[in-house]
């Protein structure tokens, strides 16, 4: 019995995007049934190297009879694992190296052998470009083309690539003030979608738009979107972030992935704090809008993820704070091993010794 | 750049027990004087495998001048990872694999990068055993000959190595139902020791005891052992396990590892939660001893590792109760990456893509 390594090469291969967000679905409806189980994200704060290192344990079961997993799969599955990662801003800067860097040790539950261990930060990138489809399937307008992206860096490509699986985009507006950046990104994906610069406004009112930066001082203000614009806003990651600002936000109705992380760390997080924003500004969080304990965007069925509630639904400017789940990295991770073994992809590596 | 991939093999081999031991008295210090982070361990139960899985993070830094592993090595050193470990007891009979299994991975705290990824299953062998040879350099009388080890499993192996490394062991009373694994553990070391098989009581009138035994019942009474005994209690490491008598451990000196997990999980657990052992019964943290806040054994002085207090010392029987704290696992890491980087062993592999 041997361990899979999976690099970053192999994980980009086997992330098959339409799979991995069936399978961070999946984890959300987990989450919301109580069929998850994920500790409270910890951190190790280093100021002397101005970083730190978070550990995400988590495990899921989407075993139960109508998960969206079990829609597409025919059977459900249950999953364990852990992601080590970090935030050091200056390493890019000082070290050559990148911000984040993760490493994600994938376990079946069942025994606890380390089935895989992966390139955390690719996975990192397509979990979190799932989650954004995810919840632009539920909220973003039914016949939406278009997509705006604010901040064209590492996490953006995995927006356009996840969010047009779920909608037919064919115009994308690309804003940051770094021009390489936003050439790299025309030229990654022009020959598949009309892709054109411009300014946060122009990108902001697409139909969807996604915030990926890491500002301190919001840059998307309220008439900077469009009448139903949905909006993923991606970059908040710890307190102090937030990337829209509180006119906007109040205005819009508000999905979380989690109320203690958004509420800490996501894009609520500063006016939370303020006090400007409260638990009443926030209608729900995306595992409720999957299981369809509340209603998504008006026109938008429940996606086959359970009953419609039936309701009008959202109109309006939507907003989803995404801080990243746990359970989110360990559903992208079997994705990624399932479908790297099953290809003969990755290196076996007897890591425990406990080959024949 | 790589991350050293370190299998059962490379740690074995690369895991110098006398600079394990260094290593693990210099987390001990680092953690009692405030140098260490060590987030609790954080649990995923999974009853309906019987199962759980702990994560395990830590930082330490022993930079600070006057450390034990400063006067070994020169200079100091900081460290970080996380071990990724379960406890499946019928991983044994059902599938045919160990109870425990780790995965460790070692980061360079300045920037993140993971540096190695280790079977953290040996290494936990290799730490557990460090940890009782610093307990047992400070608590056992300075001429220890004989050491009784109750328990033949897997753990038992290392606590002979390690302790053979603080004292000079000549004789070893090995105890264990199991008659085959006594037999193997004799084969084992008989070249080395005058090793022989003897009953629980025969073994606890040695210098110094070690118990590493996995039971719900005591098996070592307070009539089991001799008049200046010291005892490592490595097995309990979880609610409701402990193999030391009531009555034993009232009578001896109590040095714990960790307050919160040695009360928890930890030898004392089960008499501290029925309110019999209470916080008046527990001399210190072996950390308060290893900084020499603390007296250890009469006639022993403070290994080098910090002034002496000048007390007369401990005398009669010692107890270490050994739960087993991250800062060991990232300590030896350490050790073992070092040596291994050092003697080109381990596969490098490209784990995040970034070598050139």
């Amino acid at each position: 019995m041997q361990t899979l390594l999976l690099n970053a090469d192999d994980v980009d291969e086997n992330a098959r995007m339409d799979r991995v967000i069936d399978a961070v679905r999946g984890a959300f409806t987990a989450y919301e049934r109580g069929n998850a189980k994920m500790p409270a994200k910890s951190y190790i704060d280093l100021p002397e190297y101005d970083g730190d290192f978070r550990s995400m344990p988590a495990y899921l079961d989407v075993r139960e009879a109508d998960t969206a997993e079990e829609t597409a799969d025919g059977e459900g599955w249950d999953a364990a694992g852990i992601k080590w990662v970090n935030a050091h801003p200056n390493n890019p800067a000082d070290h050559g190296l990148p911000t984040v860097m993760g490493t994600m040790i994938y376990s079946d539950p069942e025994t606890a052998f380390p089935l895989a261990i992966l390139d955390g930060t690719t996975l990192t990138m397509k979990r979190t470009g799932a989650a954004a489809a995810v919840a632009t399937d539920h909220l973003a307008v039914p016949d939406a083309t278009s997509l705006g992206i604010v901040g064209a860096g590492v996490q953006s490509y995995t927006q356009l690539e996840a969010i047009a699986e779920v909608r037919d985009v064919e115009e994308v507006v690309v804003s940051d003030l770094d021009e390489e950046r936003v050439a790299d990104f025309i030229d990654a994906f022009g020959d598949r979608f009309d892709v054109r610069a411009g300014s946060v406004s122009e990108a902001g009112h697409c139909d969807i738009l996604s915030t990926v930066t890491p500002v301190e001082d919001p840059i998307v203000g309220p008439g900077d979107v469009g009448e139903h614009t949905h909006v993923n806003a991606m970059g908040a990651d710890a307190a102090g972030k937030h990337e829209l600002a509180d006119e906007l936000l109040l205005d819009a109705t508000i999905v979380i992935d989690d109320r203690e992380q958004c509420t800490h760390s996501g894009e609520i997080n500063v006016p939370y704090a303020a006090g400007t924003l409260t638990d009443d500004d926030i209608y729900g969080e995306i595992g409720e809008i999957v299981v369809g304990a509340r209603s998504g965007r008006a026109g938008v069925d429940a996606g086959g993820n359970g009953p419609a509630t039936g309701g009008a639904g959202v109109t309006g400017v939507t907003v989803f704070d995404s801080t990243g789940l746990a359970i989110q990295d360990v559903a992208a991770a079997r994705v990624v091993y399932e479908q790297a073994d099953e290809a003969d992809n990755g290196s076996p590596f007897d890591l425990l010794g406990l080959a024949e």
